[in-house]
């Protein structure tokens, strides 16, 4: 029970306050010159204090300032790198390793590091790097600071130290209400709303957590237990539907899947999550056999019109093809698939498992995709081969059923075009 | 009741395992490489846990052969480096700065954050360094090695990261077993000697721990709760000594820290406990006013011995006055103190308050330091200032008491090479 | 930490079912003879859970039917009392004390005992008494069966037992949205309202919980925290107020008690749950120095009309002095106040400290109380006292300044009347 | 986080004291009669705790005295309940009824429930009760005092309020300490020992728990997990032993139950904790199909003696034969069984499954039953009717293999005394 103990104190140390941090009058500049100084690491944690509380109190212009100093002052020196690595190559050893790894860190790194000294400072530097994103864009020299804030933050929400937690309606309201405003996919438009999606026997929900950020989620899947796989997300949430024992089902339907940091963009956990979710659910209901999504496909009805087809009038079976095609045939210039979605769950070692014709009728459904929804597969014997031959050659999984609809379109758009 | 469950989790996290790991023949070196390979980050954790399981397996010998390969085959290429420094000095961007930071960063530390992605491999990694440690020492290159791990184990065990838990009766009997093996100071023999540490209501004991290893204490300080501050560990530890109830006491005495992971060397984490643990505290114990160690002088007998001055004979002043001496003005070549408990605490900021003679009557006590010991005083308010002359001017914050014992011997010094 | 593994398995342990219930098709009456009989002990869980199940699918009709059995079928047997009660006068001893414990009990007691021996079944035998006392009303040997459930539930939710936890917006929403349901003085309207009583730094909110019913509050109170004793309920829950960091409050208002259970009625559980929230703050904030209730006085426009006086045209300061004198003065033929939230508190202890005019006016107020409400004071130190001479010569306590109004309202209604 | 903050404060009200309790200096005769008195259940707390602080002061002839106050002047008063009872008679109805039950408790058992007003008093109770069993001994008037007590523990105590909890090596030292103190069947000589017992992964533990006494466990049961039905306890014990993972094994072995509270004596848990030890094991483990104890014969060795009959020479089929008798058919004058542990077993509904020479071994083993041991099978599906048999008719449920040994024993017992 060890660990119950463990987060009682990290909520106490989250509130706590090392003393009251002095006021200090000096320039931003000074404090971070003095974080990264020899002291730092023995009196940093009220530096560090202080340019936390005081970059809360900043506005945009403030912290932009801020950060072009990081990008600037605290970048690498070429000149010292050189020399550096010249020594290593003669010498190398651990003394001249030890220099060159110095020198070839920018000292915004170890000033990062020395922020977060602070208990609580995580999830203050994840909102920073929020802010850097929204700020810095189009600057190079502010994209390259973040490219810091992002290999840090890759390695401190590694996959093993972060926690899977159910959510449910027993989890607490500060975190539930972070759910309703964080749900990008199907939007929860009450708390009513909300117990639906958590309450009912047929439906599960997980978190990934990180330690020092007990209270904020970092990304969630809503999950539908079904008999069969789900073709239509409206029959999947109607409120009037007959709710089965979990153990009864025999697929988990991941119908919703949420980032919630803005500030750890490009840090992705929906990988993990989805095959942890999956693994787990496995083990706690044996009768679960079959691991989907039901997914949109965003770019579809756009892709549709820059090729000057018309949806209208098209039979259901038509535009499964058609839907067929566009997944595993269209292609950006880097020969990776044109739909995001399917970037996404293709790159995870998905395949592309059915075409579902009026499956979200929803304004945006029907405006994205004519309705269109897509089944991904995750079958987990064979996710690392999908994937490899996906990363190695660009080759798309799909179900036998989905091969006959792309041969069907290939055909058709071959007539269409002749 | 989310929480509980939540933690259910996690406790099932550490212990889940993705799958069976297949066996797979291919020499390490493969698996290496296919783990910092461009698939690796979806379908590492299978290579990782591999890799991971056979280490577990391996020799001494295996285990240096690993290393040996991180150490030269993922090391820096110095002619990458140079060449991506060069196109960011050039054009100084996002995309140069990637490459020149990719190119700068041995792919073993790539490797590293990986074998990290599989549940619960934190505290594997950390004993692999410590077998690093063991094993590499005096081989350059692999004290290079050791600096990736030292510096991602710093970034990993970053204060923010770290949790502080009481350390008592009530706790697992699988920690407590592990607080009764890393006492290093003075030793507990036995389980009813643990209890004497732990549950009268004059003492405290507390530990950091990383989430990640919530089973593994990292650092742990046992205190004494008295009125006026102690002068000798035997009365300290005495079992008839009078336990009065923790609010009547006036100082805490830290007369025990005991490093628990030989592989986390170097990282340091006693400088934060015991400014923690003072502010916890006091916090809890308003009538606390006096935070001071109780500590050992392991260098002082030897020092004397070098001087062919000898203690037989000489009073306990003299004693005492030699001693304050010794802490204050004895220094090695880099100007720092002789006295290694005497860097650690004058380093964090601490001041020699007093000397005690007949202190730890101990065979151990009296070999090291005929029975001297001495009193740091953490003075909250000081430890920055004292800290900074400290480690500018490596100035020794002192008592009057101890600066007049000082100024005594230093007569007396003269005197006698006179 | 111990206890945390108790309340999991207790959760586990509501879930768990012991088998199935196996079908049995006898009456009721032979299941609850089986389950009084000699063998119910050992065997008696599986027929407790046939009957609770049973109990749960049944009408209004059937459960009154039950009722009417055990208040007639399992009553004690004057006979038999008189029999063992002559046996133990004639030889007093453990064997004929035994047997006329035996006889003086009804065998329901101890039907309603081993229907407790099902995990979870306590909240059920709750919402059973709940549905006796609204099925029973006016029939005199239902009302003596409920005196069974009562004095076994004022037993089992002895204050010994009962725990008591802060309510907050870290709470589960399976536990607020009781809350919401439950609040019975001043209605939570929405998610929102609910967020802005417990979130605020200067709100708190505890509830009293049963360990075998650890989802259900059995009564709760809400507290802001002012300087000042607060004299509005609507300047108090005003949601643009100043909210103050509760350590500069000097004043906790329990501004309103809700008791959450039917099923517990007459069973009192507000006394004990205002004297320990009122210790437990000023334990947690030193600064806290009063400690009021900001009630309303449901009876008093009502008692006004009785006496042919109007409203209409009084000063604020004659509609106080009228108050007090409705509360200190207006007795009911049994010497109690006439006022019911006055007895509640005046038995408890408390004192009449100020009136308010214009406190309340929402209509419910205006309408009950013309806008007025009343401040009981809790001075811990004076509680017993004030009690004692309560209960014993009913003597109301209340402040200097609630005595001038008396006194006011004395001479005033002299002179109407004259 | 909320369900931390509740346990916290959980804890924090068992060493809660409700303000100072003011000295009393009145004679406890008088404090018992406030604390019943009309006052009592406002104001009692403090007399509560009052009388339980002198209490623990208080000699063993101290508490003598005060018991048979309990026992003389807080007895029944025969006139009183005669009169109410005829009362009710006459006019049956809530307030006769009411009358009546009130005439019929006497007084002691509502000073009791008030005393456990008190957080923390339950268990003070339960050794109050642990003193009285020991002091009032044949004393008639005590042990009627005791009905009392034991008839609110039952109530208290109720299978619906327990809490079943896994001891494993990560409980908190202090619970385990009194695991080490309570084992009563086969000694735990030191903490290495109790790990043997708790951390192998053939090993399990569990003991029930009251929430009011949470760091208590009332009684506990070692589970060993095997491959076939263990039959001799030193190789079940055995640290050489192979230790096979947990889903490996087919039997479940209980090879100690060992109540833990003096004061709860003749309140059975053992019924119940093996049975639910036995669902939820059979939940956790599917591979898990027989549920057995490895107990002792504890009087056979006397009932040998008392006929005459040596064990020395005779063979190990001969000693099982009879052992199988003594067990099965040797029953004292109320046709129960002779053996006390047959009793137990046999009245939960478990049957005699096999005899085992040699299986203990030990001095205390070959001294009590020469060294036999008996599996006693509970078959979930069985052992209502196992126990209804038995209850009813005193017929011993046993397997096919005993019930041979048996008929063998008789042929050789009427040889002998033919």
């Amino acid at each position: 029970m060890s660990i119950l103990a463990d987060l009682l104190n990290t909520v106490f140390e989250r509130r706590y306050r090392f003393g009251l941090a002095r006021q200090d009058d000096r320039p931003f500049e000074d404090l971070t010159a003095d974080l990264i100084g020899a002291t730092g690491e023995v009196t940093g944690q009220a530096v560090a204090r202080q340019l936390l509380d005081r970059y809360e109190g900043w506005s945009d212009a403030d912290r932009l300032a801020f950060f072009r100093h990081l990008a600037t002052a605290m970048d690498v020196q070429p000149e010292a790198v050189r020399a550096a690595l010249a020594a290593y190559e003669e010498a190398p050893g651990k003394a001249s390793y030890r220099a060159f790894a110095a020198a070839a860190e920018p000292p915004r790194q170890e000033l990062i590091r020395r922020l977060n000294m602070v208990p609580g400072a995580t999830h203050l530097l994840v909102r920073m790097r929020a802010d850097l994103l929204r700020l810095g864009r189009g600057e190079e020299a502010l994209m390259a600071l973040d490219l810091d804030f992002r290999h840090l933050f890759a390695s401190w929400f590694n996959r093993g130290f972060l926690v899977l937690r159910p959510i449910s309606w027993e989890s607490p309201a500060a975190i539930l209400e972070k759910i309703i405003a964080y749900e990008a996919v199907h939007a929860i438009d009450s708390w009513d709303d909300l117990r639906r999606r958590l309450q009912p026997a047929d439906r599960r929900c997980f978190a990934f957590f990180h330690p020092a950020m007990p209270d904020e989620p970092l990304i969630f899947v809503e999950v539908a237990l079904t008999q069969g796989v789900a073709s239509s997300v409206q029959a999947l949430l109607a409120e009037d539907r007959t709710v089965r024992p979990a153990d009864q089902a025999d697929t988990a339907n991941f119908y919703s899947i949420s980032n919630c940091q803005a500030g750890l963009a490009g840090i992705s956990f929906g990988n993990s999550l989805i095959k942890q979710v999956a693994a787990d659910l496995s083990q706690a209901l044996p009768g679960l056999k079959t691991f989907v999504t039901l997914s949109p496909m965003p770019g579809f009805a756009r892709w549709l019109a820059d090729r000057e087809l018309s949806a209208d009038g098209m039979t259901e079976t038509q535009l499964r093809q058609l839907g067929a095609h566009y997944l595993t045939r269209a292609k950006r210039p880097d020969g990776q698939p044109l739909d995001p979605v399917a970037r996404f769950h293709l790159g995870n070692g998905a395949l592309v498992h059915a075409l579902n014709a009026g499956a979200d009728i929803s304004p945006k459904g029907l405006g994205q995709s004519h309705g269109l929804m897509v089944n991904y597969l995750y079958d987990l014997a064979r996710v690392s081969q999908n994937h490899e031959r996906f990363a190695a050659a660009q080759e798309v999984a799909m179900s036998g059923e989905v091969r006959g609809l792309t041969s069907a379109a290939e055909s058709a758009l071959k007539e269409t075009t002749e």
